[in-house]
């Protein structure tokens, strides 16, 4: 069945693929594009989710979304996604207007317009539209069919030493997504770190041919250099992607089941998915009742099969070169 | 050179390990040892150091130390330890009386009484002790060699999902020992999951034989049952023998160096080890400035050579049951 | 000149009052109001806030707004209020239907449709709708005239010892509205409980005569005896009324100068707004940079002129009343 | 009948006008004065104590204590009291030498050492020491009579909008006190800003003349220099006497019952008193349950006697100085 999705994004290399991989498998209806400040300004990133459009031919609606989070100042990525937000390709002008809303009305208009149950919202960059969506109409809550997030991690953050980034630049919207009545699935550093843009992966890319393929390489040419410099990685993950292809194929990782609350309030730990296993050795602690972590139904991204990734990558832009040409 | 030591600890199964560790071992002169509440309640933990003396023939100086942490209530971990802190073995009565000190006194005593740099503490339960010993005679912070502590984590916790039960017991003592300007090793979760009580390291300490030798044993065939039932793990871990280890033996593991903040404040999250490594590769952050974490001096415990580690264990069981008989 | 505002409520009492002296005052053109969920759920606030108009002859776009805070659970006032929110006067049917826009939207809409620096925004029930709008267009942060807020507290709360409730209820709301960079009026209950419906305010609506009259005397028998029980006040305070008092007449109440913070994070002093006056005796404090409050640009009302404000209860509802006649 | 207290102090100028009535009274019996570091430094503050002593022919015990607080970095009021820590008045040498043992230990020994329920303690500087001593020998919490602190404040703070300066600078000690089952005063701001050294009140002790008269009005002159320009305070408040005063006449200031929590985690709020008053107007909060402060048990002195505090203030400084010549 063709799952309906809304993508979320802040491009940022991660989601230029993302969006490479929802518009070009034939499982996912990408309903459209809206996006958030993060990885760099709403102009930013707004700019380049049309580029990548314009770059791989795709025509959904793009609505421009949060420029500062709930609460907190504004805070970008640069070190890691450059000056533009998608610095390495070619950026091509934009090939079509904007949406005129809000991303959050956007959001809410969608999902009120779809039967119950047929759209799933999948946020890879702070969750600021996500947050503003279910306090203007409180009713999408149980309308979508999923909401699946890249954020969060639960053993060791990138943007502090607990905290990952999506989450870090507005956790008060992070805790408003966690706690909503949804399903949520949480795709955090833990999984994606295992979704490296290999040299396998890449040479298949290669493979392709043509401009969507010279894209895809030029931006993990770039994040790959950023990520070798910041984390000592050999390659770069490409994160947001993930939640795309768990929804083409869930089996393309494991999950269990945790309690998920966002640290608000903390010194050293603010950001922090605070992830509690029910069930699973080592997790579990002694007197759960004095935690108080009791809301055991967010799912959590354990393994992924990197293989079935690699393929969704690969088919997804030899698809959209197809049609290009 | 031989390690003068001070013991401060809550027996507990793998603290009457370490207790054998320090006494059996001659590179280590065992000073005295400090009790405080943590694994059960203060009365029973030093029934136990007494046990353990009487068990092994250790005559050292045993002072009573802390009853509650320096803030929160009282807690105990009955579920691992059991009722008496120390369930499994056979525990008899003390061959001597307790120190007529307090444990905070007797450790401020031992650090003044020996030359500046040439004892060093080794607190393997709550540092409620520690740091009372530390505002009643400040000298001490640096007069001491060096503080080896079993406790924290730098991925998960046992207690909580972030807090390791050490640090979360009296996270306020913790923090002023990790601020303190003296020379600090965290031996956290992160090792000591690695130093299991193996089958082959328990069949090497069967082949010893005696009394201490069926004494280790016990005390592994008890809170191996509950690691089974609590964590899922096979084998038990011998967590605070591990400190007294790299004072024998610094090639027992590896380190690395960071920034440790305790968080204080968090609502989900109090008592984690905020554990900050300033060159390693994915827990580096990108603007290091903007959380504040620059105090880059902690030993944090990373990779543990189990073998070294057995054979440590195995040699000092057998001294002290080759002494006994 | 005539100063155009939207008054966004959840009446509540006092904010029957506020909307009476808003409709009734030649100096005020109340553009619209918009509804918050507080003293009462939204479907109940909303409900009240046209019934009010239909007793007062009142026609103004209503808009609904938030049913829940940004990121706490949903908190009502029935103590004080009622179960209808309103308890005390009948309530009349609607006259008229409500605006199809969300609060938030009505507010982005109409701020941007009119000059820069005419329209004022007066928010007396939690901040929802108006952080809603700033994260929806940022741009009405530079556009409005002022933002005169009914919340906060400089010595005691009502909610909590330090927290009063409007803000307690949203507190990150309450935060992004005082960080933004406009200009904020904090009339928080040091002022508001000066502001109390005396026997002789009593007597003089009294005189009046009329539904309108009966209307004000039934709200304020019902809340005065609630506060009666609750906190023993002989009289009941009309807090969100001096709000749109200043707006008509700035000499109403005298204001200082100060840095205000909502604290976040405390566990006993959620919602607290932190106010730090720079220059005032006895709220300076020595070490002013360790604190880190420097943004001392809200003004804090301080004193109320009692017959000022109570000739201006007296002359709205005497309007009001010759109109519907 | 006479009351034993140990007063633990950090002079500080109103630190030496309550060693001075507490020397001076005959209803009072002073144990020892045991020093922490607040006001000044823990040498200077000792120091200062010794050389009050000197002035007024005082020969009791006094004991050094805790030179930092159990969990924050020093913090000093060289504001408030100069760089001598009692600048103003001529501070001679020492009559006679320190105690040997830590103001912890005296503490512990003085409180076992006398029957139980005999014993008051008095601090009036940083709750340290107080907190030290109940960890070292918990049995003191149910021996001593009562405790009298000077500190907290239930509208407005001094060292932060909300933060008195002992408890700020000693959070975690203050929330051991205040928590411990024990039958504890507590003095804030709200009762010492009304212990004003008056005009009237610096006339009498200038009536008395001699050189312990001398003393007090140099000292007031000094503080009332520093007042006036840190806070606007016409008269110097005598703030730490007011809790001896309490000990020799109840009816010096009325006082209401009331939860006391010390804020400890938050980020504008650290060291404020949270005073839950059960059931005082204005006080008490719709959804108490929902705060958690349910132990009514702390005494809050609310409104001094100014004229019986004045008399005893008198009284004291004339007998030392009949004693003296």
């Amino acid at each position: 069945m063709v799952q309906k999705i809304i993508l979320d994004c802040d491009p940022g290399h991660d989601d230029a693929i993302a969006i490479l991989l929802a518009a070009g498998n034939p499982d996912i209806e990408l309903l459209g594009i809206t996006t958030v400040a993060g990885n760099q300004t709403i102009e930013k990133v707004t700019r380049n989710a049309l580029a990548v459009c314009a770059v791989a031919g795709i025509t959904v609606p793009v609505a421009r979304g949060a420029s500062v989070p709930l609460v907190e100042p504004q805070m970008v990525a640069e070190d890691i996604h450059g000056e533009t937000g998608l610095d390495g390709p070619y950026l091509p002008p934009p090939a079509f207007d904007l949406d005129a809303r809000h991303a959050a009305q956007f959001i809410v208009d969608t999902v009120m317009a779809h039967e119950p149950h047929t759209v799933s919202i999948v946020p890879v960059g702070p969750f600021t539209n996500i947050a503003l969506a279910m306090r203007l109409e409180p009713r999408i809550i149980e309308r979508v069919q999923s909401v699946v997030v890249m954020g969060g991690a639960y053993t060791r953050g990138n943007a502090t030493p607990g905290a990952e980034f999506n989450i870090y630049v507005d956790p008060e919207a992070a805790e408003a997504v966690f706690r909503a009545d949804w399903d949520v699935t949480m795709v955090g550093l833990d999984l994606t770190h295992q979704a490296l843009a290999s040299a396998e992966l890449q040479d298949r890319v290669r493979a392709v041919g043509g401009p969507i393929s010279e894209f895809a390489l030029a931006v993990w040419d770039f994040v790959g250099s950023t990520y070798k410099r910041q984390y000592e990685f050999d390659h770069p993950p490409i994160h947001d992607a993930c939640c795309v292809a768990a929804l083409i194929d869930p089996a393309v990782f494991t999950t269990a089941t945790a309690d998920v609350r966002v640290e608000l309030r903390g010194e050293w730990t603010r950001g922090t998915t605070v992830v509690n296993f029910a069930d699973t050795p080592g997790m579990h602690h002694s007197n759960g009742s004095a935690l108080g972590q009791t809301d055991f139904r967010t799912h959590i991204a354990m393994r992924l099969d990197h293989e079935r990734f690699s393929d969704l990558i690969v088919d997804s832009i030899a698809r959209l070169t197809a049609v290009l040409t």
